[in-house]
Order: C-alpha cells, then sequence, then structure tokens
C-alpha cells in the first residue's frame, strides 16, 4: 500500500507530495512541527502537544493553518488512510508561499503537511541495554523552546551521536549545564534518589512526554526538582533516561565514556517508563 | 512570460516548482544557499559565492550536487530563459530527500534548487536618504559563519524592522557589540576616518560584497579596521552602512532614533558605493 501524506487540504500520495520551493518552510525554516506518537489508535498526548503547536505558531506570529477540532479530523483521517494503528503522525506548519523576501508576507496563508508512519515498539532488551549519550556544545539559537524546522544544529549533533556509535547528544551550554538532548530531554537520578531536570525555560523545548513524567512524578510522590544539571553530575548520577514524544521514557546507561551503574536501566528508570508506558495508553491518551 | 525555475536538474514554470515534503531543507533547514546580482548580465562575485557555497556545504558535510563548472553552466541557462540581465539569482542546496531522521541519510544525493529574478537599480533618492537600521538582540546560533537557510532568527529580526518603519535590524551580541544586519553586513565611518567592520568569525557570516568593499578599501588606501564595534559607537559615527549582494553599498542615515549627521547618505559612503558599483559592473565581475 503506498503511504498517504496530507498538503494543504488534500489527501495525496506520499512520494508525490510536495510544497513549492518558495514555500518558507524551506527558504526560511519559517515554520514549526509536531510529533504525536500513536497506540493502539490513541494519540497520545495530543491535547497538549495541538496546544504547543498553537503557542509555538503564535511566537512565530503564524496564523494556524485551521483550528485545533479541523485539525484533529484531518489527522484521523489520514491515519485512517495509512492504515496506522502504532506509530507517529509529523505535522509541519509554516507561513506559506511567497516570493522570497525575509519579512513576513501579507495576506499568505500558513501551509500545512502531515505524515503518518508506522512506528514498532521498542524492543525489551534495547530498553534494558539503554542508550548511550555523548556530550556537545549547544550551539542553538536563544529560543529552544519554539518547536521550529531550524533543525541545523539538532541534525548535526545527531550526526555526531550516531558517528560516535551513540544514540542522543546531550547539548551543554556554556556554563556546563546540560540543556536538552537533540530530540529529547535529558534527565538525572541523583544518589540521593531525586528526579532532575532542566527548568522549561527559552534554553530547551518544553517536552510534553517530559510534561507528563513531571506530573507522573508529582501523583506518585517521587522526589524532583526541576534545576539544570553539569554533565559531571550526570556522569555521577544514579540513572538517566531521555523523554520524547516517541522515545518515550528511555534509559541512559552510559554518557560519554562513562558507564553508569552495571550498565544496564535502572530499575527506577524502568520503573517510571512502565508509568509512563500505562499512562500513554490510558486514560491521558483517549483520542 | 512565466518564470522559469531550475529544479534538480530540470528546468520547470516557477509556480510548478516543487520539492519533496520530505526534503531535508523543508523540514531540518539542512541546506545552504547564495544570493548572486547580476548586473548587465554580469554574475557579480561569481567565483567567491561559488567558493563560499562550497564551503557551507562542507561544514555540513553535504556533497556538492554538482561540480561549479556545472552549476556556471546551469546558471547561464536558467538566466537565458528568464532573459534576467539585471537582477538577482538565488541557489539552494539541501541535503536532498530521504524519510525523517535527524541523522544524515546514507546515499541520497543534495538537492539543487536555482530561481532568478529581476531587480531595478535602487533609484538615487532612496540611496541618498539612506537606510533605517534598528538594533535588536542577537539571538542566532553560534555558526553563523554558514549560511544555512536556518534564518527563523533572520526572518523574526526583519519583521521588527519593517514594523518599526525601518529597513534593517542590526543584531547585538551579549557583550553589546552589533555582529551584523539579518541579511546584510554592518559598518561605521568613525570620526576620525577609520571605517570599521566586524572581524569574519563564526558571529557573522563572511560577506561577498563585505570581502569586496575590504579589498577596494585597501586598494584606494582607506584607512580600515576588523573589529567589533558597539551600539553607542555606531550611534556616535559620523557615516554608516551596509553591504549585501543584492544591497550593494547602501547608506545608514538613521540608528534606532539616532539620525546621523544630517540624515542624508554620507560623502565617504557614497563614494565607496561608487567605488564598488564600478567594481561589480567592471573587471571584477565579468561571466
Amino acid at each position: 500500500m503506498s503511504r498517504t501524506a496530507y498538503v494543504n487540504g488534500r489527501y495525496v500520495r506520499l512520494d508525490e507530495a510536495a510544497v513549492h520551493v518558495e514555500d518558507r518552510g524551506y527558504q526560511f525554516a519559517d515554520g514549526v512541527y509536531e510529533v504525536i506518537a500513536i497506540k493502539d489508535g490513541h494519540l497520545v498526548d495530543e491535547e497538549p502537544h495541538l496546544q504547543r503547536l498553537v503557542r509555538s505558531l503564535g511566537e512565530l506570529k503564524i496564523r494556524a493553518p485551521m483550528s485545533n477540532a479541523a485539525m484533529r479530523v484531518a489527522m484521523r483521517e489520514l491515519m485512517r488512510r495509512n492504515r496506522v494503528r502504532n506509530g507517529m503522525i509529523y505535522m509541519q506548519v509554516t507561513r506559506g508561499v511567497a516570493p522570497r523576501d525575509f519579512a513576513f508576507p501579507a495576506n499568505v496563508p500558513s501551509a500545512l503537511v502531515m505524515t503518518v508512519r508506522r512506528m514498532r515498539p521498542q524492543p525489551a532488551n534495547a530498553v534494558e541495554d539503554g542508550i548511550r549519550a555523548i556530550t556537545i556544545p549547544d550551539i542553538r539559537w536563544h529560543r529552544c523552546d519554539i518547536k521550529t524546522v531550524g533543525l541545523t544544529a539538532a541534525v548535526l549533533g545527531k550526526q555526531r551521536a550516531r558517528e560516535a556509535g551513540a544514540y542522543e547528544a546531550w547539548q551543554v551550554d556554556r556554563d556546563g549545564y546540560v540543556t536538552e538532548g537533540t530530540s529529547s530531554n535529558a534527565w538525572i537520578l541523583t544518589e540521593d534518589g531525586t528526579v532532575v531536570t532542566r527548568p522549561a525555560t527559552n534554553a530547551i523545548l518544553s517536552g510534553i512526554t517530559r510534561r507528563s513524567v513531571l506530573e507522573l512524578a508529582k501523583a506518585n510522590k517521587l522526589q524532583f526538582e526541576e534545576r539544570a544539571f553539569t554533565v559531571a553530575e550526570a556522569k555521577a548520577a544514579r540513572e538517566a533516561w531521555i523523554t520524547s514524544a516517541t522515545s518515550f521514557v528511555l534509559p541512559v546507561t552510559q554518557i560519554d565514556d562513562r558507564v553508569l551503574g552495571n550498565g544496564k536501566a535502572g530499575s527506577f528508570t524502568l520503573k517510571l517508563r512502565a508509568l509512563y508506558m500505562s499512562y500513554a495508553t490510558g486514560d491521558g491518551a483517549t483520542a
């Protein structure tokens, strides 16, 4: 079955899905995006993802292409046409098509593209082995809170990770504090059993999975702090993990050359992951 | 006459010129670009522009889509088909089309898109009135030396300028020094008659017009310094101007609310502009 994409109101074959060369997403990274996991036909944390999309659009002063209600309908239709019940949906909104000029064009409708793809669950042994993260300087712009498609730095960082045989790169600010991964938020469990993750300022993306995990921590009376942590602190941590819409809660068992614990996923992380997976397929994720 | 664009080896109608929704330029700002002015059929500073394109591609580890010699041929064919003898050519190279994944895809050819457009010469009175620049914080990433399409910050900056009734926004680093405009380099002439512009580090794009103007300054034994200058210094300057491939040398007669001199283009700037325009249409620009 050929896959179907959504392009500005039309459902088209993915291999024919195209945008104009003067789309401002293509020429200026003048657009934003969201990725939502699909579990058993449910869109995980759909509402907060759509709220964040609206916020990102607002920060760039891009008009929403349609209401969230209309977007929900289009998302479901795209899932149905692609027969995807486990996977992810990608949506990108740009400022639209206009003759190239840096300033905003007048009276141009914003453009919406969506694609959906199947994704297999992470195999249990991959989760238990955990992943390796390397640390790299954070060279991004000052508004990492906006989920723009301006991802050049993230691309370069992820590639460095891959070339080092790692899964993710944790970006480090000039003061030595970890900001976040190139496509995930970074977390540690300190020796005294406190969950630590960086506060959601302009320096990081306010992850939807991050937020849900914080809420689960709160609900389960886990000890946690939202504060920046250094690379040294991370390497001395009892456990570490990342969160993202598609990796959920994924153990980090090595940071650079430092192996955490016995090199296997820690029990705390696995418990947190189980809590989250239960949440993601449960009430919090009904579509 | 409908305009023609170049898209990966094909000449197509501009209104039908498209790239795939999984082009990495569209999804990741994973690409670079150049703009070259066309004056009387000549591509101004063609060689250094193509050299800079190669450098930008190298920094992102994107393979060049073709040799510079082949690109020269395609550029000329595009100009011919569009019958443009005065205007500009825009070229964009991205890492190509691949299923969305941050890390580089394997064995994917890079993609080249080019468009050309007519541009009228700036009217003499606009040049004599000069332009207004506002100053804004520089919120960009740390590799502004790479001419990527990750231009979200530049878009927001230019829009702020337009909304303030200005032509350009000069970006200012956290130490109070001007880096550059959103699409131009920034220059001042100090009270003692020294030309000052910021050195070409990672903090700015090494402008081709900037470089040519520096060479003209050298050849004409003008006093100049490559060093950072503050906003206060710029506001106290005798004259100021910007350089870019399409605005050439353009006088700045107001910075924020501070009018420079009598509010008209300074004689030094006009002389420098004349020198550059003569260079641009002369030997330095033969195609």
